[in-house]
């Protein structure tokens, strides 16, 4: 819809090119007013939609192939969080130029993720701007199977997924907050640049977990929202929180700003009954996927953190208050 | 999934005073990692994303209130032509800072719009950046009713609603492109601001057209779409194409500029076979909204332009060869 013909060209030219593939799943692809899908019988239809803007989610510098790979995958972790199979997504993209090779790079490695999880290319929207990506991605889920926030009840266990702060702990390198050496930076920057969405996971918890949500805030923030939305609180165990070695190597309360309140991850933190704990332990094996406990929904409300002797911690940046106010 | 925690706080206390709202309709709206929605059994669902960058859909400056209409209405469009009924849709929103009394009549002008037509916004995303609007939009369309544009056919009609070309005689005032008096532009200005999407036009064609579009790049180009992925041609009478009366009143070339190339003014570009002109005439009766007979489909490929007397016309403008290439 842009008024300038000049780049209405170039546009159609660029979605042809590099974002036109033919759809397998969908009624009808990219290339009409709208694209078509038929819903899955007997399933809500997940639907979530993400906005990276250059030098904000993202350096400009990033490669573009794993910014391609790390847009879709900050939505597909959505699905995750939600219970939901991937299905089929939609782009809109603004480019401040169009330069072949940037996009045929950023290009694969959304398409390549997008492969990866049966998840289809369907519509989009291409124009000059500003550096930015707008995706929106649609799944399936039974009724009753997806894992919503407001669900979690006291006497949950809550467990988060992988490891917590590496993404966090890349992120203030790259920006100067402090300096890794170059082989532990190597190992924490993919956490940030190529986040893995937990899709297998969020599938697997269904009918499992009660609440869930994928922690791209942080998770102190995060789990905010979960207390919030199921009117409860919870008992977080901060030395239990999983990190890994590098992150483990790392000064006590640099480690502590990392598993707390580094985002980014796209873990999944999720509640669930105690009499639960060996078919998620069975899930955790069977996906090769470490599944931590580290706390408990408690009645009262309100986020208390403990250390591993169950004394109180202190953590100045939780700024949980904000999100539990009504 | 900002990475900065203060952005972060405001986001959600914008979300929540503006654009939170309960659904209606949908099964979970704004507020968890995905929305869930109940697909209509029996239709395809019709999905279509626009993404809208300050300085290049917009000017700067526009009325926030005009903005939020617009931004949705060029999103509805795409459901209308595609004879689909609109449900709901997602917003993503990147700010260059939170003036909340921007934002509240942003708000006003696209939930107002949205309200009209029975589409709830389900979900989205806020961040700071400069300022983009990405929308996508959800409809429901019975199978085979979708208005598509490979279903033209040679001896279709081809007919446009409304009268083209306002939206960029007004633009091109606001560029120092040409200067109109103030009464003129004030009669032309919403038709750049605010236009209307024809959801009700899209609907009464189920059934009656074949192919359809939005007239959202300028005809020539936009027909040019119909014609690619219908392998047909056209005949496009120039003379035909209605315009306002403001329009009328300006110089035979401009006009034509405006009319031919035009984008923006939303109305809708139909084809539909000779037997069903006295159901179009009823309704544009019935819907009080002028459908006029612009051009005939043919069989032999490309775009031939003709003025009243049937003398062929020269447009140098007209780049419809760049879309015609397969």
């Amino acid at each position: 819809m842009s008024t300038i013909r000049r780049a209405q060209l170039s546009e159609f030219d660029l979605i042809r090119r590099f974002f036109t593939r033919p759809v397998r799943k969908a009624v009808l692809g990219v290339g009409d007013d709208c694209a078509l899908i038929d819903p899955r019988p007997g399933h809500h239809l997940a639907i979530s939609t993400d906005m990276l803007v250059s030098g904000r989610h993202f350096f400009a510098d990033v490669p573009p192939r794993a910014l391609g790979h790390k847009a879709l995958a900050v939505n597909l972790s959505d699905l995750a969080a939600m219970g939901a199979e991937p299905r089929a997504f939609t782009l809109a993209l603004a480019l401040p130029e169009a330069d072949p090779a940037w996009l045929e790079e950023l290009a694969a490695g959304m398409l390549a993720l997008a492969d990866a999880h049966g998840c289809e290319l369907i519509g989009g929207d291409t124009t000059r701007g500003p550096l930015t990506l707008s995706l929106t991605v649609f799944g399936d889920v039974p009724p009753r199977a997806a894992l919503r926030r407001d669900a979690a009840r006291p006497g949950d266990d809550i467990w988060v997924s992988g490891t917590l702060g590496d993404a966090r702990l890349a992120l203030g390198d790259c920006r100067g907050e402090w300096l890794l050496p170059e082989p532990e930076f190597s190992r924490v920057r993919p956490r940030m640049e190529t986040p893995s969405p937990r899709i297998a996971l969020g599938l697997a918890l269904r009918g499992v977990a009660h609440a869930a949500l994928d922690i791209s805030d942080g998770l102190i923030g995060d789990l905010g929202h979960i207390l919030a939305r199921s009117q409860v609180g919870a008992l977080l165990d901060v030395d239990a929180l999983p990190r890994s070695e590098v992150l483990a190597s790392q000064p006590d309360a640099l480690q502590r700003e990392c598993v707390l309140a580094g985002g980014d991850d796209y873990e999944l933190c999720f509640t669930a009954p105690i009499g639960h704990r060996e078919a998620i332990a069975a899930i955790a094996d069977r996906l090769e996927l470490p599944l931590t406990r580290v706390g408990a929904i408690t009645p009262e409300p309100g986020l208390r953190l403990v250390d591993g002797h169950g004394s109180p911690v202190t953590y100045a940046g939780a700024s949980f208050d904000h999100f539990a106010s009504p």
